[in-house]
């Protein structure tokens, strides 16, 4: 089958990968859409080390599910954390923290931008009929956008900005939005609030933004000035999650996270179900945020495309 | 009056610095005991730009005290922040986090290594006649060390380790082991854990401390590589106290704090009342931490034997 795969630390186009074989509690699912998000960007420059078919962002349609055949047929999306489902940490707080997980185009599993993947069949969240394959490829990131309002419990009260306008963050805007919260995007450049405007969020340049002036400040920019801009515009007893994930060391002082009692909550994976419905009630339309659509083979330039800066989402059909 | 007086980055000893006039709503307090922390001996390496008295740990007499006279005579300890009294911080969450504020021989407000100081009446907490000052000069540090528990919800099911079995930690350690925790003080030499282990509390060599072993972890080193370890130890889901004030930045793989989902509470000043309590009531004698009183006078030498490794509490009496 096709594959973008990623070895030492070269990322590939193969027309001969072999295809994956399910085991009992998995489907064998056709990839229909796939999106890149920032993790893979980061994966490809060395990030979590992996090698494999690389992607967690899809859509697609499962070909066989040999412990439960009812799912065969239907579009899916599904969860990327693959426990063992036996530790103590999957029997309380699920897969996403299995000290034994694979991680679908993370860690050791392989990913999505292929023609076929596998998955755990409890994994899978079935996608409604009507929801296009263009918006139902953004569930993950998504539901890792959703995980704010399950870690931080949501005032209406709450003055809130997301730091960082780009994919994730701006997901994370709409979500906040969505619940009800007073948000404020905030960018480097005047341009990359352009979309954010359009979806009717309040914007603002990040080095013009007061100090403490929010009771939530989203981080999504996964870089140290973005970080060092969050602990800034936080108020003292506020909140700051931290939504990207930081390739490498953050040199950052600290004072004001101690002497303002900030709570910083780590925040990734989030609830599918929850995302799946956001889009299937036209909650959230996360399709203006597609910039490009490559077939799997142009995958690489895709990848180029994805890595420009400002640049939202980048999609791949197999 | 006498005082240790910082200026130019010099402490000195002055014998004819003025002595405070108290405005009308404050007290002037003659100064029993004061106790050196980790906080003035980094403030002595510029850390927060301070001039002026140093010193914020002490139990004294009320001197003085027009606007409510039945406080003359009563020994007391006292809060160290002064708030403005009249913005929406200090009428909501209290005078700790006002952004006006001075700081009791921190920020603008000379503090308690002297004869005297000024401080608001109601900053003020009176001691039980059965306390002796040697175990009431440790009310703001325990005091700090009890707010741990008013932001995290304690459960006795919790695993609890604080790394840095010091000053503030061993406080941290005390107070949590008396809220029931299971609890370990780690730290990077046996000699630091023999006080820890005199108390009854478990110890380990923070080295040999397993990745992912706490629930709950207290960072009280203020410094980079105890970060690191702190980080290392809390499982995910988990959170991390940062008690100790970090001079300067940290340098710190933060993938951790986002992938575990890790919680952080920056932690600082804590209620005074309960800290009398715990000390009224026994429930902690801090007084074995003592390893030093010196006169005022000497107060320079007193410096040099609280910078030593592994020194816990010097007192100075004026």
């Amino acid at each position: 089958m096709q594959a973008l795969y990623l070895g030492n630390g070269q990322l590939s186009y193969l027309d001969n990968y072999p295809q994956p074989v399910p085991a009992k509690d998995q489907a064998l699912i056709g990839i229909s859409l796939a999106g890149i998000c920032s993790t893979d960007l980061e994966i490809v420059k060395g990030y979590a080390g992996f090698e494999g078919v690389l992607g967690h962002e899809f859509v697609g349609v499962v070909e066989q599910a040999d412990s439960d055949p009812d799912w065969v047929g239907k579009r899916v999306v599904g969860g990327i954390n693959l426990g063992c489902g036996i530790c103590d940490v999957c029997l309380s707080a699920g897969p996403e923290h299995c000290p034994n997980r694979t991680v679908l185009g993370i860690i050791n599993h392989d990913g999505v931008f292929a023609d076929y993947i596998t998955l755990p069949i409890r994994n899978l969240v079935a996608v409604p009929d009507h929801l296009p394959d263009e918006a139902a490829v953004f569930t993950e990131p998504l539901a890792a956008a959703a995980r704010i309002i399950e870690q931080v419990d949501p005032s209406t009260e709450m003055k809130a900005a997301v730091v960082g306008p780009g994919r994730l963050g701006l997901l994370a805007g709409l979500v906040l939005a969505n619940a009800g919260l007073s948000i404020t995007m905030l960018g480097r450049r005047q341009e990359s609030l352009s979309l954010p405007k359009s979806y009717g969020l309040e914007t603002g340049l990040v080095g013009e933004a007061a100090d403490n002036a929010f009771d939530l400040v989203v981080e999504a920019t996964g870089n140290e000035a973005g970080l060092v801009h969050s602990l800034r515009l936080v108020r003292p007893l506020g909140t700051l999650v931290m939504k990207s994930t930081f390739a490498g060391k953050a040199n950052v002082d600290l004072t004001k996270l101690v002497v303002g009692e900030i709570n910083v909550v780590g925040s990734r994976c989030g609830p599918f179900d929850s995302a799946v419905q956001l889009l299937a009630k036209n909650k959230i339309d996360p399709r203006p945020m597609i910039e490009g659509l490559y077939p799997l083979q142009d995958g690489l330039a895709a990848f180029d495309h994805a890595a420009r800066p400002g640049v939202r989402k980048i999609l791949l059909r197999p």
